[in-house]
């Protein structure tokens, strides 16, 4: 039982998580839980120090992609939350002032108005412009002494805008504050590289394109930081010290990893380098073009983001006039058995520059399994259901 | 490829990671990845609301078995660990007295010892005897008025030794203090009623007792508790607030699940339902029995935690005179292909009450799988190294 049995349903929700997996991803997450799913760092019997070899496997693999020199520099998360959540409440302190952007997933917004409320910390959004840019200029113009921190979203979660990290890297590099990307969209479609482009921290979901299980994630620490750990707890290490050690990675992976989830996420991101990040963006990209220019020729649709023949990762979002979003979202699954997702995609800050606050918008998001013959399927079945609408 | 292929080691490592897992949770790990991971919560086509329903089908079996009334009361966690981090970080405030005792893991310690520093909150550890019994007693005396929180681990993960937590749930309801129990080697073996208890918070795994998959794990909080998040993040819900929402699970569980993780715990608790509790631990209980009267036969193996003929949880932890425990482990491990777990096993305390802080031990657990062989296995390889070491 694998791939081949599954269901018929096109499936253009990347965005919010890859489906399906690559085989080899399911393997080895079966094959990790028959084989090697001790428990890693507790113990020394074999099973135990397989465990182990499973998550610095995974680490190496991440490490080669995000060009990370030391692969324990890489703290394995639940998901892109547990990492921005580790890295913002781990660094961020009192009387800090923070630079954000206009294009932040609820899981940077989120916890930094709750760091506004119980710490006091100041944040200014960089305001985006209707595709959902923002310029290095704007990033400098927003940074005072105070500040510490910018975080910016790799890849806006809606619109699919590319931020231009490696020229705001430097920037935060020269003026002395540290950079922290949410790579949510990016990680496995965009060119990352911590060092060259100044990354000091680095969120990534192992579930999106990086084509691994639910339930992994990371984050990359430059290895001169150091975070108050989210988790405080049992390491498998210095067993005998209240305090959490300082030897990475045990400093941030309190507690029994999720091994199985791991392993496929190590057969994930195997499978990217494999193909390379350039052939899967390359892919991607196509596809948004060929779904811009199918639903841009329907009348009353609006597409959100970037122009047709401009950068963007692998989403298109729009509105159709007359047409309610869910109920877009509904039609396409009930009647198309195309999965969409409508609605504000946490990121009510994304679309308020795009003008869709008042409504949400249906993104439609592709993968590298994603084939053109879906992408038309999607354009005729807006087409048809905009027709049947229109009064 | 299921159970049947496994390699033959004998696992007694039960109180780390329960395994081999039953087939049933390999297989409904491997269903969801390939039919219902999508995103839960997040979007409203099929798949999303699948793995929605795989979510809410696990909460309902561990409410069952935890006699939670509303399901939404358990919130997620990747582990012990993190659902001990949500409630210990969440509920105390500064100024705060908390009791713990003198067998916890440090995955209560470490953040209590953190919370000293950080927030200036004060403990009491309840002094175990040597068998790591502490009195309902014993935690009346050490609550004082600023006591907001007592938190009990229900049972020892070295000693095995089971706290009395009907009569601690009635001491604190009478006094008003809170109650935290880090069920990490009870759930899925001891009888948990969080009502008949007076439970306001239940840590527990995924991973051992209740045989699911790594990576797993979940904190019950009584619906007039309201704690800090330890997350903020995306929910799928109410997207345009800035906050954190209040509605339940969704307060403490930003990001995205781990859908095929928490597919297989749903089938993990089946089995256990299904089984009872009290079978399995009949079970476990009699293979400690039988491991016990078998080790103590053996000249220079000391037992620690409680005798012979009285409650334990399912592991013998052990130190024979002469031999280290790290080499004890080695030796069972590459010549008996026996999988224990030797060193501080993340408690320095409770090593502390068994007055084996300068050696460690050597912890053999069990689970329901391991059978009578495998324990006369592990006793007469045991003996064997005994006596090749002994001067």
């Amino acid at each position: 039982m694998m791939n081949a049995d599954r269901e018929k349903i096109i499936y253009l929700d990347h965005a919010a998580t890859s489906w399906p997996k690559p085989n080899s991803v399911i393997e080895a997450v079966q094959h990790a839980m028959l084989h090697d799913a001790a428990n890693p760092g507790r113990g020394s019997h074999r099973m135990a120090v397989r465990a182990s070899r499973v998550l610095f496997d995974t680490r190496k693999q991440l490490a080669k992609l995000f060009r990370v020199k030391n692969p324990n520099d890489i703290a394995f998360a639940g998901n892109t939350t547990g990492a921005l959540n580790m890295a913002i409440k781990g660094y961020i302190k009192e009387g800090d002032h923070v630079v954000a952007t206009g294009i932040e997933h609820n899981s940077v917004r989120r916890p930094l108005e709750f760091l506004k409320q119980s710490l006091g910390i100041k944040v200014t959004y960089v305001e985006a412009d209707e595709q959902g840019n923002i310029t290095v200029d704007q990033v400098r113009d927003a940074i005072i002494p105070q500040t510490t921190l910018v975080i910016v979203s790799h890849s806006s979660n809606l619109l699919g805008t590319i931020v231009p990290l490696a020229e705001i890297g430097e920037l935060t590099r020269q003026r002395g504050v540290k950079l922290l990307v949410d790579a949510a969209q990016s990680a496995g479609v965009l060119e990352i590289d911590v060092e060259a482009m100044g990354i000091d921290m680095l969120a990534f979901p192992g579930h999106k394109g990086l084509l691994g299980p639910q339930g992994t994630g990371g984050l990359y620490i430059h290895p001169e930081l150091d975070l108050v750990p989210m988790l405080h707890g049992g390491t498998g290490s210095q067993s005998e010290a209240a305090e959490q050690p300082h030897v990475r990675p045990d400093r941030y992976e309190a507690g029994t990893q999720n091994t199985p989830g791991l392993a496929g996420l190590k057969a994930g991101v195997e499978y990217v380098l494999n193909e390379t990040v350039h052939k899967i963006h390359t892919k991607e990209w196509a596809l948004t073009q060929q779904m811009m220019e199918g639903l841009s020729a329907i009348e009353g649709v609006r597409l959100l983001g970037p122009k047709l023949g401009e950068q963007r990762t692998g989403m298109v979002s729009f509105v159709a006039e007359g047409v309610d979003p869910s109920e877009m979202s509904f039609i396409l699954d009930q009647h198309y058995q195309i999965a969409v997702r409508a609605g504000f995609h946490c990121t009510p800050l994304a679309h308020t520059c795009a003008g869709t606050m008042a409504t949400g918008a249906v993104r439609a998001s592709v993968g590298y399994f994603t084939t053109e013959a879906e992408v038309s399927a999607l354009v005729d079945a807006v087409r048809e259901i905009r027709t049947q609408y229109k009064i």
